[in-house]
């Protein structure tokens, strides 16, 4: 399902950052990183919850607006019960529509929230993600103290909060078209490794969008998946071109791919992943690119594993879902 | 944040409910209901996934639709990862929104689904949601086979699956208009009292809703709330009175006293809960008693208790929300 949209606008943009996000190449353009995973908290999933809140605050700073002057937080992230999200945005007394795409979270807020700007509903919103390294560990993986070794195609779950403000209101770059995924199911069943499971979501996203709006792959400077990491991205290129004989090679990049310096940070294996990773690289880096017309049209389509621990130990195929957003500079 | 509709119509809903439900009052009501909590599945959570799923096939039958005509389903959950809706919608390959405000999702699926077909972004959706008893009893009070025994404030998670399909095709009901709630903390940290968790959240939506339209609680025929239980219940009426000064008692009901026979099936404490709650009720019954014009316009306002386990070892307040949508006879 893909939509046009006429004036929907990103007049800001926030990151907050962990340390390993603080390290890697992006790590001196996010507005806020903490050296710590605990940033001050007593648990992962409240160190969380403030990464959320504290980008929050920083995007109604930078968009110059009061929260009493903000319409609707559209947000989810990777915990149990979305609980990051609802409770960083009970602190802020906004209303709340709480969302989960696993790791296309972000995207699925974006075409949410524009949707309803696009349609006159709200003027404003806040779309918002996170998520936290240990948090998810402990969730997904816990006991974390086994410690047990992971295979190469392991990504690493990215710990930060990052918040787009769109409105109604001109600036530079906008919020062009969306395309709404489909759970899509590979018979894929191992959960160490997510690139394999997402890159047919990602395919099927992107190979509608193009086909819904009659559209090339040249028509983007840069289709930019959430967070395939390096072997998901090689799978992604492979697949486009044999299953549907389109190659993205030359304008293609993935955000787990980009979000850290792989060589250097070993213990990040295929790359980033997590909610907040493909968030993170679009609102500190591809986003202020487009701001300096760099980029004119960038296809942000993050990716996500559908699945539970439960599920995985049940022996069910992990499916995978991916939500794309066309942003386009307004010339 | 409240919106109004203008051409937004309930074609057809579905109701697939388990053994409890159908001992019920409202048992004959359902489209189907099994006997068995397995219904032929191996695991709580694949008989979760089926229950939905079934209803959705329900649904497509019932409003003449082939699903190639659906162009969206939006649904959430209360399993970890909303595995029961990403996994039923599968199936369906349809485009896919996940949504999650614990036992408030259904509302908040009506309210984007609505706000779509308003503004002629798709045509028509389905919005869907599911619980079942042992799955949540097994995720959040694991394990259940301990059996400790529960306070009376305790409520009962319903078991099922129910789907309403919204189009712009003209029926005798239509959804009027909505309120978006926002998480609300009344520093309640007992997750066996969510009557008194949920309550202040329903009379913040209740109370906006009314304010934001100009309206007085005798605009409706019947307001009615998700699952706040016998208890939550009377904690409304007093805390809409006390706080607001709005008298609800002469047209207010509460799905989660309705769901059950009180006085028969003690099993069921204070009452029915789940996400499925208010939604077989609202869908078997209270649009049925629309469609014959015995009701004019109803409030429904599902309600949902905002936490995770892991937020309450950790002593966090628990939050709640909830979403309103009025829906009115077409004359």
């Amino acid at each position: 399902m893909t939509f046009q949209y006429d004036n929907v606008y990103i007049n800001a943009t926030s990151t907050v950052a962990g340390p390993y996000e603080a390290k890697g190449p992006l790590g001196k353009l996010f507005d806020k990183t903490y050296e710590d995973l605990y940033n001050g908290e007593k648990s992962w999933e409240t160190a969380e919850v403030q990464l959320l809140k504290e980008s929050i605050d920083i995007l109604l700073k930078k968009a110059n607006k009061k929260k009493e002057e903000i319409d609707l937080a559209i947000a989810g992230d990777l915990l149990n019960q979305i609980t990051s999200s609802s409770y960083a945005i009970e602190e802020l007394n906004l209303p709340f529509l709480g969302i989960y795409s696993a790791c296309a979270t972000s995207t699925e807020g974006m075409i949410i929230g524009a949707s309803l700007i696009d349609s006159g509903k709200i003027k404003n919103c806040i779309t918002a993600t996170s998520s936290h390294n240990m948090s998810s560990e402990k969730q997904f993986r816990n006991p974390t103290e086994y410690g047990a070794p992971k295979p190469k195609t392991a990504t690493f779950t990215a710990t930060g909060g990052a918040c787009l403000y769109l409105s109604n209101e001109k600036s530079k770059v906008r919020v062009e078209s969306s395309t709404i995924g489909r759970p899509i199911d590979m018979a894929q069943q191992d959960p160490y490794n997510m690139g394999a499971v997402m890159a047919p979501g990602a395919a099927d996203t992107i190979y509608r969008h193009l086909t819904d709006l009659k559209r090339q792959v040249t028509d983007y400077d840069l289709i930019v998946t959430g967070d395939l990491g390096v072997y998901g991205k090689e799978i992604l290129i492979d697949y486009m071109k044999t299953e549907y004989g389109i190659d993205i090679s030359n304008n293609y990049d993935d955000c787990g791919t980009m979000l850290y310096d792989l060589e250097e940070q070993k213990e990040v294996m295929a790359g980033g992943s997590g909610p907040v990773c493909s968030a993170l690289v679009n609102c500190s880096h591809i986003i202020k690119l487009m701001e300096q017309k760099k980029l004119k049209r960038v296809l942000w389509v993050a990716t996500g594993a559908l699945f539970s621990p439960t599920f995985v130990y049940q022996k069910e195929n992990i499916l995978s879902i991916a939500h794309a957003v066309s942003l386009e500079v307004v010339e």
